[in-house]
Formats: C-alpha cells, structure tokens, sequence
C-alpha cells in the first residue's frame, strides 16, 4: 500500500520509483517505502543505507502521495493584490530565500481588488493543502478584499493590515521618517517641508508624526503641512512649481516627500525652474523604488522600506508555526534604513 | 474507500464532508463519492441531483485525492527569472483571466538567474504535478537559467527563447517597430533618428530592421544608426544632450526610442536644453510601462506589447492542450499596439 503513494498511473514519466530505489538497496518495496516514509522498524543504519540509495538515484517521491501521509505539502502560498508587484515582489524574494533551503517553495497568486478572485484563489491554494499562507498587501491598513474563513493553516501578514491577535511584518514608517528627516538637517537644512500622499493611508499619517517630532526635536520651525496629494510625480511636480512661487526667505530648503515619485516630480519641477538640488533644495525620497530613485537627476536619497527582510522574516516566522512553535500574536515594526545618493549633498555611503 | 479521498485526517477543518452530501442528499456515502467522482452507474438525474446537493452545501474535495483519481491538479505552474516582474506580471494576470473560469489557478515561482534555484523551483511545480507550465522570461531570446528536462506535462513559453518544436508567444517587435515610425511619419517627421537598447538582444535588432523599412518605404533619408546603448534613463538623457549638441539642420525631428526608459531620459534633456517635444522633435518610446510613460513630460506615445494578451493566449493554448487537442508547434508574433498620448503632437485618441 505504501508504495503505490510513490506513484501515479499513467502520466508519461521516466522518473526513478521506489521499485527503483528497492532493487539498489536490495531490499523490499514495503521496507523502502518505510524507511523514506520514517515509518515502520528498521535499524538506523538501514534506515540511512535507504535514504543514500535513494538520494544517490535522484528519487523523488510524489509529493502529493508525501502530503497524504506527512500532513505537509512542503508550498507556502502568497497571496496578494498587488498585481502591479512592486511591493510583493521584493517581499516574495525575501520569503523564497528564507524557504528555498528548507525545500519548501513559494507559490504566488495575484488577483485584482475583486472578492471573487479572491475567494477562487483562496479555495485553490486551501485545495492544495499549503503549509501556510502569507498576505501580502499594498498598504498596512487594508487587509484583502474578503474576510478570510477560518483556516487550517497558519497565516502571517506582510504589509497589510493586521489585527492584535494576528501576526504580521510592516515597515517602521515613522521612524523611517525620523530617519529622514534627521539628515536632512545633518545635511543642514533649518526649513524642512513635507509632501506626500493620501491623509487616508496610515502610512501617510505616521510619516506625517516622524516628520513633525524630528523637526521639532531638533527646535526647528514647523512649516505648514504636510501638503498631500496623490502618489504621482504630477503631484511632486505641482508642489515644486508651488515651492518656486514662494518669496526666497519663505522656501523651505528641504523637502521630505511621501514617495520616490513625488520626489522626482519635485525635483524636476524644481530644475525646470532653475532651483538646485541638492544645494537650493534638498530632498529625500521614501521607498528606494531603484529604477526609478538611481533614474532622479540628481540620483535620490530616500528610505529602504526593507520589504525583503520583512518577506525574510515572515518566511522564517510561517516555519516555526508550521513546525508548531510557538509565536507571540501582534505586529512587528521593522526598521527601515537610508539610502543616501546625491539628492540631500551627503556624501552616499 | 472512494469516501476516503475526500477527507484527510488529523487536520483541524470545518469543511463540509462526503458524509455531509450523502446525508443530505439521502444517499449512501459510496453512491455520493461515485457521483462526485464521475464513476459508477446511476441515473443522470440521481448524479445531477447528487451533485446539485454538494455545490449548494458548498462542499469542496480534497484537491490532492482529486488529483490522484483525475490525474489532473487544477493548477498551472508559471515559472520565471523576472524577479523584477515587470514582464512577467502583466502576462501573469492575462493567464490568470484565461484559466480562473475554468477553475484553474495560475501558481508562480520567480526566482533570480541562478540554476540552482532554477532547478528546486521547476522540481517543486513538478511534485505538485501542474496540469502545465508557463515558462515566461525577459527576453525573446533567452531561456531559463537550467536545461528543462523531458516533462510530464505540456509546456508553453511567453517572452522567452523557443525552438521550432516549441510553443511559444511573443511580442511582433518587428512590426511594432514599423507602426511607431509610421506613426511619426504621420505627424510630418522626415528625420526619424533610432536610439535603442543593446544590439545583442534580438529585440533591438527586429525593431531596428522595422524602424529602417519604414523609413525606406517612406522615401525618407536613413539617418545614422541605429544607437545604441543601456537600457537606461541615463544614455537616454545623453543621447538627447548628443541631439541638443547637433546643427538644427542636422538634428532628428523624430525619434524612435527602443524602450520608455530611454525615451523619458531623452526627452528630459531636450526639455532641459530649450527644444520642445513634440513641436520641435516628436518621440515615440516602446513597452507602455504606464508609470513612467504616463509621468513623462509630455506623456509619452508608446508601443504596448500587449503581455495581457501574450499571457491570455498562452493559456487557453496550455488549456488545449491539457485537454489533449494538438496544437501546432513554433512561434506566434502577436502584434503591437500604438498608444497614443502627447508626446508625437498626433490627439491622443
């Protein structure tokens, strides 16, 4: 009985099977499949004499059959509505490198911000017994576009929304912002604006609370703001012709924007009219969006929000709860680190 | 026995069972497993109302068991080296389109251009035993990273290297070439320059040779060319400087750039340099990468490869082929399309 987990009739297949694996280690069928089964009594070195042979032919066991008998299907599932995937992306790469190790593999579906695909993809990965599940998101207060059942795997968020009693990883957002702001005025800069996006987005207003607790520990004049808009360079580039119409005493000489894209809009806008940066103006970024902040003439300062080490360690995290640790409910923070290039006059590290 | 596939123990699940249907169906648990597994004799109206009972219960098999009896996993692998996702996203969620009403579900695995994650990537999706496989790269002549071994099930191939007894979709790099010059033939260009990316990618080669067959056709003079460079911004913004640095009567009043990375960096610095675009040199950029494309200023006149529709045909041929049908090897173009927007002074349409 066991050995027929080992196969599936009728697919073309020139795989190595256990009968394969049973002639070279001169043993039985049945004493084969309980030793790559960990089942059944057998010596510890017959057991491991198996186990090379095996390895030795390059046998793999059917992992479906595998799943039947040890519970686990050896996949995490990703789940995301960022069909864009600049935010998952990263996250994913991250969560395969924490994974790809312990032979389990990361497989991703995406679908649009639509309760119905949603629910086809959530059955299909529930139907394929994945070990766990992440939720990947677009932003951290948003969860996906349906109400998940109660599921019989665990679950860790990533960049989404997440409640006390769940586990997730998010960016650090204000104290990325902090972080911003402190070297702007390392870089000297005594007027520090801030424009960035939607008020609607939480990250939005923790930026908005580093900014505003940086520039007042440091007894600096809180200018009005933050000025929000859309994430879009249109946006930055508005808000630069807005800075360029300020009487010079007025302007600020430095501007710590919600998004990469605002910035290079910004900052573009500030070139055109002849302002310079980083000497008139400097400017820091959020994101390290890299084709895009290494495209910014002059090349962006900004933050790194760290999405891989946050895929790193929900990866790591999902492990431990598969394996039955375990883990503290809540949401970690994780810090988010500078990356500086030419936008601020800092030397880039 | 049939009863068994649908039901694995020791999970903690509150699904609705087999048991669940014959009870409420009124049948024996071996008659409601024979319905739900299309297997057994029983009248079609007893299967019918069998099933009926089952999808009002919202009963859902065991996808692994269905698996082993229907020799079929509902699921599509896609498997790509374009962590980044630029490509591989848009294709993804035009396969995603093709496949969800059919109940397939598209699972994919990116990893870097590393055969050894190659290799467990492609081993995890055969273990899971897809229906198929998506191989999907960044480049049309290029495949992945590992050798793919004979497969156990069909394989088809989007944006990437694909031999003769292959099935494969690519973008008509050639013909979109020959629609973005015409189109600046259209708007009264006459020296239609071509910067593009490197020579070594067999795009820029086909989009060169239509970029030259249009011009010929036309009767227009072929300037220098085509130039290339970098992927990048930055050689666009030089080679708009070398434009700047030109004698009026020498200077290109159109330009055909291989990509909207260089066409953004070109005609940042024609802005930056006093010429206007469109009025003074018209630029048409190619892939529709709508974020920069959009943000362009002028918003930028594009080719689309159309990636949604590469991936939606890839999958309804992998659907057919599932299904058994034959399908005819070798490569399809698909073609391209123009989008218009400012930056050619044609009205966006």
């Amino acid at each position: 009985m066991d050995s027929d987990l080992y196969e599936m009739p009728g697919m073309e297949n020139a795989r190595v099977t256990i009968k394969d694996v049973a002639r070279a280690a001169g043993v039985s069928i049945a004493t084969a499949s309980k030793a790559l089964n960990d089942r059944g009594r057998m010596t510890v070195e017959t057991r491991q004499r198996i186990r090379d042979v095996a390895a030795s032919l390059g046998f793999m066991p059917n992992a479906m059959a595998r799943a039947l008998v040890s519970q686990r299907s050896f996949t995490i599932g990703l789940l995301t509505n960022d069909t864009y995937g600049r935010f998952t992306l990263p996250v994913a790469a991250g969560l395969s490198a924490a994974l790809i190790d312990c032979g389990v593999s990361v497989f991703l579906c995406a679908f649009e911000d639509d309760a119905g695909q949603a629910a086809i993809n959530l059955r299909s990965m529930l139907e394929k017994r994945v070990d766990g599940l992440v939720i990947a998101g677009k932003r951290i207060d948003r969860g996906l576009p349906i109400e998940l059942p109660r599921l019989p795997m665990p679950v860790v968020r990533v960049n989404s929304l997440c409640s006390d009693d769940q586990i997730g990883f998010v960016p650090d957002d204000r104290e990325g912002a902090l972080t911003a702001v402190n070297h702007l005025i390392a870089c000297r800069r005594r007027r520090i604006a801030h424009v960035t996006g939607p008020t609607s987005f939480l990250a939005v207003r923790l930026r908005a609370e580093g900014w505003e607790q940086a520039v007042q520990a440091a007894g600096l004049p809180l200018l009005d703001g933050p000025q929000s808009g859309d994430w879009s360079e249109a946006f930055g580039f508005r808000s630069g012709q807005q800075l360029l119409a300020m009487p010079p005493a007025e302007r600020p000489d430095g501007v710590f924007c919600g998004n990469d894209q605002i910035a290079r809009g910004l900052i573009d806008a500030l070139t055109v009219g002849g302002l310079r940066v980083p000497d008139d103006v400097s400017v820091v970024g959020f994101d390290n969006w890299e084709v895009l902040a290494k495209a910014t003439r002059p090349p962006l300062t900004t933050i790194d929000m760290g999405l891989n080490e946050l895929g790193r360690q929900a990866g790591s995290t999902l492990l431990d709860l598969v394996a039955g640790k375990h883990v503290e409910p809540g949401v970690r923070r994780l810090a988010c680190r500078l990356v500086v290039r030419s936008s601020c006059g800092a030397q880039p590290l």
